[in-house]
């Protein structure tokens, strides 16, 4: 061990090898719901040092974990707690490599933080689209071994859709230089999409090429007031008919979700009043679409879509912005459902997806289920409707504790609501991947064809099972 | 064998095992390149049937090679002359299965005709923008083993962008049900991307979910001149920056290819004069927007990207279409350029992709490199300037025999178009995909690293090597 530590911090220098000490930042995840021990952290600044630590990780046979901003929610980039594995930290591979205009391309070191990338581009005149509320910290890498998505997915999709070429040091410690400005190229397995979203269990992602947009010329917000869930599908039909590809935000809220908003955000003055028994079923809607034409011409476009819903009785009061700063109210108090239902209490959260048509059914018989088998338990859902993607939580009953009510309640609740998911033909996790968190879920939901074919992937390409060990698949894949 | 072919016979019923009589439908490809010949050719009529077949397959070591619509340019869906091979005919399986208009998706049979497909979808008012030449023929099964591209990629993607789920037979002969209309899903590693492009090497796909559009209200065309291949690329990023997301077709066509068009079809009334010295280096350009807005307002938008690449001397002159027919007199000469080229004669097909930025480089170095090679031959180049997808074509000397000159100079000429590619960063093969005709390419122009990766994935799904052996990969990958 003290040989193989020895050639990390030959390698790195010794300044970026650490062990000992505080290293709670790269041990306990951001939700703090997992907090491992690390053998040590290694932090390399090039492509060239992180393919000669997993080399010497290969010959030693020690399990890596990689790790980006570390924020992710699902303990994928924590280490456990056996003190056993290396974190290897991307975070000194932070450069903007390359911005190519006329290609619309950008290529970055995959420890480059989304909002530098972001930034970049916007200095570009242009648009790096993936967008979600850890920019700030989170990496690029990070977003692609997780596939993230965001607010923006339901027009330019997942980071996944955002990437055209990937550098990645292999578990073996090679290096594969797939850097791609290529929109099509049909040579081969396509073995950048199988790195994307494999959670650091396949290899490490170094470098990635992302697409860029021309940035919207204007944008234009609404926020409008549905009958019912049903209605708010209808909304959203009639939304990609009228505004095509400039639909780029359809997300729901609920009347709980509003009402805790309107109880700890009280100064944010939520357009709804208080949900009463005539009015349970109400949904808001907050639409966006982003246009590269006159903002003229947008509005006469979202106008013409709400009136056509409110004919077909689809809507029953919506209101426009009138400019940026009204337009980030509304954003505001959608983003803030999260903060007002942390300040109300813990709570069970679900990240799942469906098919968009399921969803009205699927909220009808699981809320029906759910008031039964946890009576008094609060739905807080809320969501990407566009993307199929709903933030379906759980807060407990109404002067309650709330500690104890998910110790109590929280498998009850979780297994209730993913089985109703696999039922209406849904996933256990949207946007944040399977970590260590889901695993259990990934072999109770996933068909035993698909996870015999994962097992043997990761066989293939990891045979000595280093990287990232215990994430996504459960069992050691190796006999 | 006997036993084997009994056990089929037995799975399909007697009239859908054809062995013996004219199968030379099933055994030469469309260009008529490949000629093989079939141990036998067996027409499933159902998933469950396929999954049989590949079973007794796998059973007795028997060769697949699964076929669509068999309009494949480089030989993938052929099988070998050795007649040890079974081709599996998907065409019985060709229902639309399901059509979900709140979600946008339908799912289909893997042998549904990609025509019958998209009619199913106009028939719900909605669009499945896949579209090619082939499409009267292709399947969509077919379509996304080769991840085929098309004329709308620009907007809408590759075929891999349009697919949200499969149902797999296996190389053991097990279903995989895959079949999902969700826009995001992060449970595992993303094995419907890995068997999308996989031209039948890893396994059978026999269902689909794909994603649709709504109609666009509106389209505008406009066929525009400029001076150059630079000014083109140009020409694109104002196209990008004015059209946005409407931007639907961004198509080249150098003066070479016109010239054909004009000889050989004079009734079409190229607009361009024959080239001369002093515009040796025009490129006709044909633009298209599509919308979701009122016409007046998708022309408004063309008329200021066109009034903007004027004022920028990245156009000369260009015209808008008042009609539909006009239009598709625009189109109609884009895409008789192939057809122009095959009555001229003989000539050597390359389908491309390189980064849009590096196109006027790659073609400046290129052309020069073949007229010092092979002196006299005349370069047909046209494309998908918007994708970076070119079909850089090679035509025999002005009156000289294509024939020989394809004899003579057809490896020299490849190698130097591949050799180029891959120096300015491209792909030689951006939509057709790779089968039996480019397996050295591959070899040769991927890194040894993906090679490696793409190998131990072949043997991890197909370890008995029996799906559609000598495909994308050059040797048996089993030691």
């Amino acid at each position: 061990m003290q040989a193989f530590l020895d050639r990390l911090r030959q390698t790195v220098g010794d300044s970026h090898l650490l062990i000992g000490g505080d290293l709670s930042a790269w041990e306990i995840d951001w939700r703090r719901r997992y907090h491992g021990r690390a053998l040590a952290v290694v932090r390399p600044g090039n492509t060239e040092e992180v393919a000669a630590v997993v080399g010497a990780c290969a010959a030693a046979g020690v399990a890596i974990v990689p790790q980006g901003g570390h924020t992710g929610l699902v303990g994928g980039g924590t280490p456990d707690a056996s003190g056993h594995q290396l974190v290897l930290s991307l975070q000194r591979l932070n450069r903007v490599r390359r911005i190519d205009a006329d290609n619309l391309t950008m290529t970055v070191d995959a420890g480059c933080v989304l909002q530098t990338a972001q930034q970049a581009a916007l200095g570009a005149g242009l648009l790096l689209p993936l967008s979600l509320a850890a920019e700030g910290s989170c990496t690029v890498g990070g977003n692609l071994a997780t596939n993230a998505g965001g607010t923006q997915v339901l027009r330019y999709g997942n980071a996944r859709d955002l990437c055209l070429g990937l550098e990645v040091v292999t578990a073996q410690g090679e290096i594969w230089q797939g850097l791609s400005g290529l929109r099509k190229d049909n040579t081969g397995y396509d073995l950048k999409h199988l790195f994307i979203g494999s959670e650091g269990t396949l290899g490490v992602i170094t470098g990635a090429t992302m697409k860029l947009f021309p940035l919207p010329a204007s944008t234009v917000t609404a926020w409008a007031e549905t009958p019912s869930l049903q209605a708010a599908v209808r909304l959203l039909a009639l939304a990609h008919r009228h505004l095509g590809a400039t639909l780029t935000g359809f997300e729901v809220m609920g009347p709980t979700a509003l009402d805790l908003v309107r109880r700890h955000m009280p100064q944010l003055s939520v357009p709804l009043t208080s949900p009463t028994a005539a009015n349970a079923n109400r949904i808001a809607v907050l639409i966006e679409s982003a246009d590269s034409g006159a903002e003229s011409q947008a509005r006469e476009c979202m106008e013409a879509l709400l009136e056509a819903a409110l004919n077909e009785a689809c809507l029953t009061d919506a209101a426009l912005s009138d400019n940026l700063a009204q337009s980030q109210r509304m954003w505001h108090i959608r983003e803030s459902i999260p903060l007002a239902q942390a300040r109300e209490g813990l709570n069970i959260k679900h990240d799942i997806s469906l098919p968009v048509s399921s969803i009205p059914a699927f909220c009808a018989e699981t809320d029906a289920l759910l008031a039964h088998a946890v009576p008094g338990a609060r739905l807080v859902n809320f969501g990407h409707l566009g993307d199929g993607n709903l933030h379906y939580n759980v807060q407990a009953p109404v002067g309650t504790d709330a500690g104890d009510f998910l110790k109590r309640h929280e498998n009850t609740v979780n297994a209730l609501v993913y089985e109703a998911v696999a039922r209406h033909g849904g996933s256990f996790s949207a946007e944040h991947g399977v970590g260590a968190l889901k695993v259990a879920e990934l072999t109770r939901y996933e068909p035993p064809v698909a996870l015999r074919m994962m097992r043997a992937i990761k066989c293939a390409l990891d045979p000595a099972g280093i990287m990232n060990p215990g994430r996504v698949l459960s069992e050691p894949p190796h006999p």
